[in-house]
C-alpha cells in the first residue's frame, strides 16, 4: 500500500473521545450542540422534489457560488469565479493544499498550535512541513514577526486558523498587517496565506483580521459546519483568486466530482437570509461570557477565548496532557482533549470545548480544578 | 502551483456537452433521468429533524456500513468493517487508488475503453499508468488473456468498470475466472482488481462476473448515483478486505472527513427496502430493449448493450469522433460523446446514453444515421 497512508497514525483526539460514556461531561466535542434551522432543509426538500438531485457543475451551483462571493465580498474575490464549492471545509483545505503545493519543491508553514489535519494532509501529499509555534508565555497570541522569521527558501504557503482551533485566539488587524508587509517585502515567488475561517461566525473581538481583505495571495477555506450547526452536511468552499480556483476545480473534479446538490440547496437558503450564516452567533457570544466567568471563578490558568468555541486550560507543570485527559475521562468522567494533539508547544494544555449547556460546563471545569488539586505541586 | 494539476486538461466530455441547447436530443448525459424515490428523502428528513446533522464516524454510519456489506455479501467482505462510505463513487475510486498505490513503484493497469477519471486520478497522484485496450473487432468484449498479458513487473492493480462505461459490455464469468487464474499463478505481490460496479443494477445478461466473489484481492467501488437516480447525493462506498478498509478510512478521513449524514440516512432507507437498490432496474431493462431495437432498425453498426445505460455506435471510417460529435450537436442538434474521450481504441465510436424518453432516442438515432449518409463513403 501507499507508505504515506500507512505511516499516518490514528487520531489521538478520537482515541480519547472513544472513552466517553453517556454520563460524561463532554468538553471534547468539536461540533455545535444547537439544532440546525429546519427552514433550510425545508427549502432544499422542496427544490429536490421539483428538480430531482442531479449533478451540479464541478465548481458548484452557479447561484450559490455567486451568493458566497457576494456575502464575503473580498477585494477581487467577489464573483462566482472565485468560489469552488466542496464536500465540507476538509475537502476545501485538502484541494487547496494539493492544488497549490508542488511536492517536489514547496514547503508548507504551519502556525502552531494547530488543528492536526494540515500536517496529515501534507504528509499524505508528500509535501514538506515546517512549523512555527506561537509562544505559551504570550498565551499563544498570533505573532507576525515569529511567523515571518520562520519562512524559509521553499516556503510556498502559510496555513493558519483564526479564530483558532485550539487556542481560541484571533489574528488581530495590526499583526496581520505586519505579516502582510513582511510577505510583500520578500523577493521571488509570492508566499500564499491559507486562512482557515471555519470559526469566523464565532468571533468575540472587534479587530479580527481577514487576510483576503489585505493580501491578494490569500486562499480562504470555510463551511457552514460551525456557523449553522451543519457539520454532517459536508458543505464547504474555497474562496480565492480566479486563476487559482480554475486549477482547484480540476483537482476537486477528480477527487469528489462535485458537492452534494441537496447540501447546496441548503446553503443557498442560508445565504438568501440577511444574516443566515450569523443565525447562531448571539448564542455563542452569550455562551462565551458564561464560560469565561466559570473559568475565572475556577482559579485555573486559561486563555480567555477571543473566538471559536474552545478554551485552552493550562495543566500543572510536568503533567502529560494525554495522561491528564485519560485520567479525567476515566476517573472524573470529563472529556477534554490533550494539547499534544495540536503540537508540542501545546503539551501542557487541555483544549476544552464549550458547546454543552453552561451548567454542565461549570461542573466539568470544577471537576478539572478538583483533579488538579490532587496532583503533587511542582514549581 | 502543483504541476500535476496544471497538466490536467479540461474535460472533453464537458466541452462537447456545453454546446447543448434546450431543443437538443440528449444522448450524452451520464446520469439517470428518472425522478428519485421521495420516500428515501422523507426518511432522511425525519431523521435529521430528530437528530440534527452531526458528523458520522469517518468510515460512515455503522448501520449503513453493515447494511451495505450484508446486501452484497461478498466472501470475507460481509461485515461493517469491510465498508468505507464516501462522497460518491468518485471519492471511493480516488481513495482506493491513493491508498493502494505507491507512486514510487506501483503502476496501474487500465482496461480501455475506460471512463477518463482513472487516468486523471493516477496523473494527479503521480502514479504510472499502463493501458490495455479491448479489441474493436471483438466489439470490445472483456478479454482475460489480453489483460493478463499486459500485466507488467510494477503492475499493482487493474481497474475495470463492468458493466462498462462506455462500451456497455459486461465481464462474463468465464473470462473473469481466466483472469483470476492468471493472477493467482503469478509469483510475488498480489495484483489487485479494482472493480467499478457503478452500473451493477443496470445489467442485462445472466453471466455477469463479480470479482469480489472469486478473488480475495478485490476492491469494489459503487454508489447510489445510477441505481437510484441520486447522482447529486454524492453517496458511495468502498467494499474491500478489512485490512485495506482500515487504511482507506485514514485517507478518506483527511480528504473529506466523512460522507454527508443526510445522504447516509437516505442510503439507510434504500438498503432497508428488500429491493431498494433495484427499484429502477425494470425500467432500464425495458429501455434497453427499446434502444437495441431502434439501433437494429437504424442500420448503424453498434455494440448491443449488456449493461449500463450506454450504447457504442461505430462512425464511418476515417471520421474523427470529436468532429462527428461537434457536427452532430451543431448541425443536427443531437448530443453524443466522442469516443476518443475514453481512449484511442474508441476513436471511431460515439457513446450514446439512453436515459431520455424512447421517442427522443429513436429520433436521435435516426438523425445520426442521416448524418452518416451525408458522409463520403470510405472503405
Amino acid at each position: 500500500m501507499n507508505p504515506r497512508v500507512l505511516q499516518i497514525p490514528g487520531s489521538m483526539i478520537r482515541n480519547v473521545a472513544a472513552k466517553k460514556r453517556p454520563s460524561s461531561i463532554d468538553l471534547g466535542l468539536g461540533e455545535p450542540s444547537l439544532p440546525p434551522n429546519p427552514e433550510h432543509f425545508a427549502y432544499a426538500m422542496a427544490a429536490i422534489a421539483k428538480n430531482g438531485i442531479k449533478y451540479t457543475p464541478n465548481a458548484g451551483d452557479h447561484e450559490l457560488r455567486e451568493a458566497i462571493a457576494r456575502y464575503y465580498h473580498y477585494p477581487d474575490m467577489h464573483r462566482a469565479a472565485n468560489v469552488c464549492v466542496t464536500a465540507g471545509s476538509q475537502e476545501a483545505m485538502y484541494v487547496a493544499l494539493k492544488t497549490l503545493l508542488d511536492p517536489a519543491q514547496d514547503e508548507l508553514l504551519i502556525v502552531e498550535p494547530a488543528f492536526p489535519a494540515y500536517t496529515k494532509m501534507a504528509a499524505l501529499e508528500g509535501v514538506g512541513v515546517r512549523c512555527v509555534a506561537m509562544q505559551e508565555e504570550r498565551d499563544f497570541a498570533f505573532d507576525a514577526d515569529r511567523i515571518a522569521a520562520a519562512i524559509g527558501e521553499h516556503t510556498r504557503a502559510i496555513v493558519l486558523c483564526s479564530p483558532c482551533n485550539p487556542t481560541a485566539r484571533v489574528f488581530g488587524q495590526e499583526q496581520a498587517q505586519r505579516l502582510v508587509h513582511a510577505l510583500e517585502r520578500r523577493k521571488g515567488r509570492p508566499v500564499w496565506v491559507i486562512h482557515d475561517e471555519i470559526y469566523r461566525e464565532q468571533t468575540f473581538v472587534e479587530n479580527a483580521a481577514y487576510f483576503a481583505e489585505i493580501y491578494p495571495h490569500t486562499i480562504v477555506t470555510n463551511s457552514l459546519s460551525k456557523s449553522n450547526a451543519l457539520t454532517g452536511l459536508r458543505l464547504g468552499w474555497i474562496l480565492a483568486p480566479h486563476e487559482f480556483i480554475e486549477q482547484a476545480v480540476k483537482t476537486h473534479a477528480w477527487v469528489t466530482s462535485c458537492a452534494d446538490t441537496f447540501a447546496q440547496y441548503v446553503a443557498r437558503h442560508v445565504f438568501m437570509q440577511l444574516e443566515g450564516v450569523r443565525e447562531h452567533a448571539p448564542w455563542y457570544r452569550e455562551q462565551c461570557a458564561g464560560v469565561t466567568a466559570a473559568l475565572h471563578a475556577s482559579g485555573l490558568r486559561f486563555v480567555a477565548p477571543e473566538g471559536s468555541f474552545y478554551a485552552a486550560v493550562r495543566l500543572p507543570s510536568g503533567v502529560s496532557s494525554l495522561d491528564a485527559a485519560t485520567t479525567l475521562i476515566e476517573e472524573h468522567d470529563v472529556l477534554a482533549i490533550p494539547g499534544s494533539a495540536f503540537g508540542a508547544v501545546f503539551e501542557s494544555w487541555l483544549r476544552l470545548s464549550w458547546v454543552s449547556p453552561l451548567e454542565r460546563i461549570r461542573e466539568g471545569v470544577a471537576r478539572i480544578a478538583a483533579y488538579y488539586a490532587t496532583l503533587p505541586s511542582r514549581a
